[in-house]
């Protein structure tokens, strides 16, 4: 593994299905998992087992049926969990258990109603009892967005201690901005000790529409992987959409970090995301919301027509998509116009061009796209 | 107006309706334009008059019935389009004109086919004929996402000499990370003279889903303006959405950024805007998305029935939503049944609540929601 190499950690199976209104049976879950393993994923987390028997029984099921990526399960800082999540692991050929507690002010307070000290020997414990059944344990320190810098540290360095190989610091509620979430990791990076031999891991939440940009601060602050689910599904408004944080990275080379993901198969793992959990994607989702790639208005038309990347950083191939649409709206200008005219088999001069063009904006002036039908229609009736 | 009050220019009915499949006709862009005007925006943007008949109607119209905002139409660096927007602005009481020229690279050579010299030229001409009609001149830098910095401090002092108001520097094609765009805004605010009378506009795309996350480090790096849209539709995948920065704002008070906006009011504005284009919103949309204040996960749901600020940093009453769904699914634990069955009159005991939880796990693993008539099931034929 190169130094920057970026562990993608998909949590579409755990995180993504714990969305209000997007059951998965355990059929489905191995099909999405059997495409994730396809997609170059290095980590799927496959469930939360304590939480329920169909969730223990999908945990089982992926753990056979996967055999490169890493599979994780979910559990609270509690011995119980621990033991389900273990039990539920022993299909895995890379077990990995993914336990933690929250550490901000509020969840120490509100939620759990202890104190720091405590949240510190549950975290050991959990950590420890953890190892008792497997090498590979990931801590997350809950809320750690809201937690100061100083404790989460604390509770680092105790867990590090405790044998922790991944270090998952989640923005559970998506308040951080890039720049504080880029210090924090940087600062866990710069003030615990032993850190350099562990994974520091980024889980960002999308409440405030920041969850990518978070992501990849925190990569930037030094983190080696990266949680995320297919279309940016999670709780409330969603976690950080994996295909944004891939293609980010693909276009911005200079970051120098790379993931394993076979970006051609987005489009399609989009899709059976969204159909098996039905979670629609809106149109304008970035690269795989139907719009992503299309153009309606006459200057990016014109643009896209004489050089496709004067208004497109990504060749559509590139993430699964056939081609660049060029749309017909009153937006649109005579390029876009004599350019399907050509595709449709019509060459028309410069002067029925204009004529056409007076008519085709009074016709899309009273429609949301004009059609080929329509197109065909204006050519057969022009005097030309 | 205070130093650090940020204007929001809201491009909904121009950029936004420049989607594939969302025409408007003009009595619903008179709708969207009132509930913009009720919602506080700064600027509309109310259209692209030169593009179609329809459009140059409806900058007339809402020039018409808009009192507080400024109007703006857009135009390209050419006289005919610059005269129409004039045309179309008369009934405006505050109009401005937005005109504009690529500056890229890319743009300069395939697109516009000419010299970055000429390019400069055009753009002086531009502004220069457009504060023949109005006071309020903005000038877009198109693709200045992709435009090094020297150039484009060349560009932006030419035409802040020849009196444009307003500097928009758009990453047209999304390509921009946070910290680039704040530099590249930062550099503009340091490098042009006279740039301090003038205010520095954002205008971000979300091809790698970091419009918001740009438009905020815009404005950090010396932005005044932020161009959006409700729910951040847009040319391909969209544009920053309005929602999402105007709460960042708000949240963030350490920033000290400001707004006009009204936050009650954004979720009727989505609906409005989501309705009447028959653009969908997806339910893990940050802000105004349906599961944007829905937890299911037992982890989540007994934290916020504990207090809401465990897991939400936005009070939901603050963005029109009416409160925190509490949503019982397979992941839900026994704190979320027991709240349901006491909303539905049912105080159960410990005995009774864990019988019954094993008998919700049961239901809720066949099923996405259990709803109040499956507990009311559950409850009747109960031993208990």
């Amino acid at each position: 593994m190169k130094t920057n190499q970026i562990q993608i950690f998909d949590t579409t199976l755990r995180d993504g299905e714990q969305v209000p209104g997007c059951k998965l049976d355990t059929a489905q879950k191995l099909v999405i998992a059997r495409q994730l393993e396809l997609l170059g994923v290095d980590v799927i987390e496959a469930g939360f087992p304590i939480s329920s028997p169909g969730d223990f029984q999908s945990v089982r099921e992926i753990g056979r049926i996967v055999s490169a990526p890493v599979v994780c399960a979910l559990s609270r800082a509690v011995k119980k969990d621990i033991e389900v999540a273990a039990d539920s692991l022993k299909t895995a050929k890379r077990p990995r258990i993914h336990t933690g507690i929250g550490t901000s002010d509020s969840h120490i307070q509100f939620k759990l109603r202890t104190t720091p000290d405590e949240i510190i020997r549950r975290a050991v414990d959990a950590v420890k009892y953890a190892k008792s059944f497997v090498e590979d344990v990931e801590f997350y320190a809950e809320d750690a967005g809201r937690t100061s810098n100083e404790f989460l540290a604390r509770v680092i360095q105790a867990v590090v201690n405790a044998g922790a190989t991944v270090l998952n610091i989640p923005d559970t509620t998506g308040y951080c901005l890039p720049n504080e979430y880029m210090e924090k990791i940087a600062f866990l990076r710069d003030n615990v000790n032993g850190i350099d031999k562990c994974t520091l891991s980024t889980h960002c939440h999308n409440d405030l529409g920041l969850a990518t940009a978070n992501s990849i601060a925190g990569a930037m602050g030094g983190a080696r992987q990266i949680e995320c689910t297919i279309n940016g599904i999670g709780e409330r408004a969603g976690n950080t959409a994996l295909e944004e944080v891939v293609m980010i990275m693909r276009q911005h080379e200079h970051l120098g970090m790379h993931t394993n993901i076979n970006s051609k198969l987005l489009l399609e793992t989009s899709h059976l995301v969204s159909e098996s959990m039905g979670m629609v994607v809106q149109p304008n989702k970035a690269i795989v919301g139907d719009n992503a790639f299309a153009h309606s208005s006459g200057i990016h038309q014109d643009g896209v027509i004489k050089r496709r990347d004067t208004y497109e950083i990504i060749d559509p191939a590139e993430v699964g998509v056939d081609e660049s649409r060029i749309v017909l709206t009153a937006r649109s200008g005579r390029a876009a116009l004599a350019y399907r005219f050509k595709n449709l088999g019509h060459n028309v001069t410069k002067v029925q061009l204009d004529s056409l063009y007076e008519e085709f904006l009074i016709v899309a002036d009273g429609k949301k796209e004009v059609e080929d039908a329509d197109l065909e229609d204006m050519i057969s009736t022009s005097a030309v």
